[in-house]
């Protein structure tokens, strides 16, 4: 009854997105500067980098969520805004401003949002210069959100969006969501931004607690290189214009407002985790038969997170020791002689190791399902039914190009 | 007064050493068998991985080190013999009790060691088939130092080993050592075997006591790629030929002692860290300044392991946002506003960065100094003397490409 619709942010009612060029990023033709907009005052939940290096966006947004409500969001691509001392404080919070003097809401409903390079001095000025036209951008269409999510896009090769339509109460409420997101992607959160919209009518403090939930088994389950960035950020608006009668504690419209939005997060992230800096493929590490979820997922993200893994799964080699190495040292308990190893494709699988050695597999077969786009390792172990799948991509020279002088 | 002297581990007294091809590299020409040798029975210690998926020859040569007494090392590169259950515990015993049979030792007195890949039964016939031309192979000299390291050599590219002279109640003591470790390598320890000698009589735990402090200002501050393996192990015989009073306690004798061990082992650190696989540069973190020593270590650690800030080495990138953020999600305390960075080469160094915020330097000297084979990280904080200094390496497309079909 979750169905996928088309539109992406401005799918849920009410909601107008716009992106425009105005140059931060100077030696580009991209898109920088975005802004998402509803037309009413929006419950609103937010979750941050936990990074002791806090963006200036990151600070302002905290303060203008901390009531619980939103109306708009302004975003930049192409200057972090991190590492800028009091100045760069001082731009966050004029960019708030500038967003709420032209919509003529309160800054304090403004949340801000920026990405690019560290310790740059962000260009306030050229923003400012643009906030009328940003403002004239607002679409309440698939072009605004589609305009809104190429301005915030830095490396990502690949564009991250969804939009759902599920009935809570009788009513058709939509979420819809965009992310950018590609290096520096690690637990907790990633150098990612999210923004989802919901026309669902929830409280608060129920809306802060279905973030929660959703985004512990889906953006905090992606790895791609490690590193926690100093600006991540996933914001949800919920405007209400569902007209559905609203959310307030955790009964059954609760249980299906938390499923779509937990579809709409693990769709993201395993968009970001496909479009992993450099990746040339998903994958998907999902522990089955643990002590418990939390040790499934400590498991499977160490397997994810291993660079010898990643590598191999580059190189299509069915190298599963390093599988069992990755688990060894990931500080959760297990045995390893009572632990099956799967490669599986879409339309193929290969076990390769059974009780914790090897198993006489065909390395062709093995070399065929590792070359597909999208690669499950699956670990069946026999303690429990803890299960979690964490989300990455492999390691590649494009990595490491990407990375090696981005800022040039 | 504590010097470095040729010989390797055949340079302190009494000592001799070894390696063939016997064959378990198929498809080389290398050498993959190696025998350490002392004509008296020693004092040893030991240290070993804390995966929790053990090698065969961790487990064999945990038993054997309990009573703190070896006489004998026989190593093999070219397979793990991990991930090989009951069938490889008993080729790693067969291994013990192969070289004590032909050196007429007692097998309780052998430490065995393997490296290469994980999950494939060890061949040890051909272990058993070459044991006497392996004894054969043993030398009082550089070459049987040189002919052991050899063997012992997977991915390594260059050979990392060193001795060193001290004087010690009066009396010249020596301690010699070698280590192999290229890739998967991660505190606590790496995938690293290091094999250490010395003519020095010292007490059994005096030993375990000082190996201890020295491995965890070396080894231990060491990572290539966050891989930690099942197959790590540090040893260290001391057969007494120097002919000191004994070390028993912790007195100015055991400071010496002490000294020239950390500069052993933190000489094969730096040897390990420039040799990290697709390695082109030895990259330095120092954090000094810190609340605490362990603070120190955490934020240096943290930087060090970054893939971006090594991938930023590699394309000679001052990005120094990024080792401010990996000091952030490092999990140590530290003040972002009281952090200065700077880039240290062998003859010039760039500040980057002062109090958290950007410094105005010249992009074309940082570029130099980052261009230069070994580079320091430098990282000055204001909270107190916590100091120290972790070991890496630079992330290129070698690494990927090494990684990526290892086993081919």
């Amino acid at each position: 009854m979750c169905t996928e619709i088309s539109g992406g942010v401005c799918a849920p009612r009410g909601f107008l997105a716009g992106g425009i060029r105005c140059g931060i990023k100077p030696a580009s033709q991209k898109k920088d500067l975005a802004l998402i907009y509803s037309k009413s005052v929006c419950a609103a939940a937010a979750m941050f980098t936990q990074n002791k290096v806090k963006a200036a966006s990151v600070i302002v947004s905290q303060e203008n969520i901390s009531n619980g409500k939103l109306r708009a969001i302004i975003a930049n691509s192409g200057n972090a805004n991190a590492c800028t001392g009091q100045e760069g404080l001082a731009a966050a919070r004029r960019m708030a401003r500038l967003a709420a003097g032209v919509l003529q809401i309160d800054t304090a409903d403004v949340a801000v949002a920026s990405t690019g390079v560290i310790g740059v001095p962000l260009p306030v000025n050229v923003i400012e210069k643009n906030i009328d036209a940003l403002k004239a951008s607002l679409r309440g269409d698939e072009q605004g959100h589609a305009d809104a999510l190429e301005a915030i896009m830095t490396t990502d090769t690949r564009k991250k969006e969804i939009a759902v339509e599920t009935e809570i109460d009788g009513k058709k409420v939509r979420i819809g969501a965009m992310t950018k997101g590609s290096g520096m992607i690690h637990p907790d959160m990633a150098t990612m931004l999210a923004f989802i919209t919901t026309d669902a009518a929830v409280h608060p403090s129920v809306l802060n607690s279905s973030l929660h939930r959703a985004v512990k088994r889906s953006f905090n389950r992606l790895t791609v290189d490690g590193d926690t960035s100093t600006n991540d950020m996933v914001v949800i608006m919920a405007n209400g214009e569902a007209a559905n009668k609203i959310i307030a504690d955790e009964g059954a419209d609760y249980e299906i407002f938390c499923a779509a939005l937990e579809k709409v997060c693990v769709d993201l992230t395993r968009k970001m985790a496909r479009d992993g800096e450099g990746a040339t493929k998903l994958v998907t590490v999902t522990v089955d038969g643990a002590a418990s979820e939390e040790a499934a997922e400590i498991l499977a993200r160490s397997v994810a997170s291993s660079n010898l893994v990643k590598a191999a799964c580059f190189g299509a080699d069915a190298n599963w020791g390093r599988v069992l190495c990755a688990m060894g040292y990931s500080g959760a308990g297990f045995l390893p002689e009572q632990t099956d190893v799967s490669f599986m494709g879409k339309t193929d699988s290969v076990q390769v190791c059974k009780n914790g050695e090897a198993v006489d597999f065909s390395e062709d077969k093995a070399k065929l399902v590792l070359s597909e786009e999208e690669i499950e390792i699956f670990i069946r172990l026999r303690e429990g039914n803890g299960k979690a799948s964490v989300w990455g991509c492999d390691l590649t020279y494009d990595y490491v190009k990407i990375n090696g002088d981005y800022r040039s």
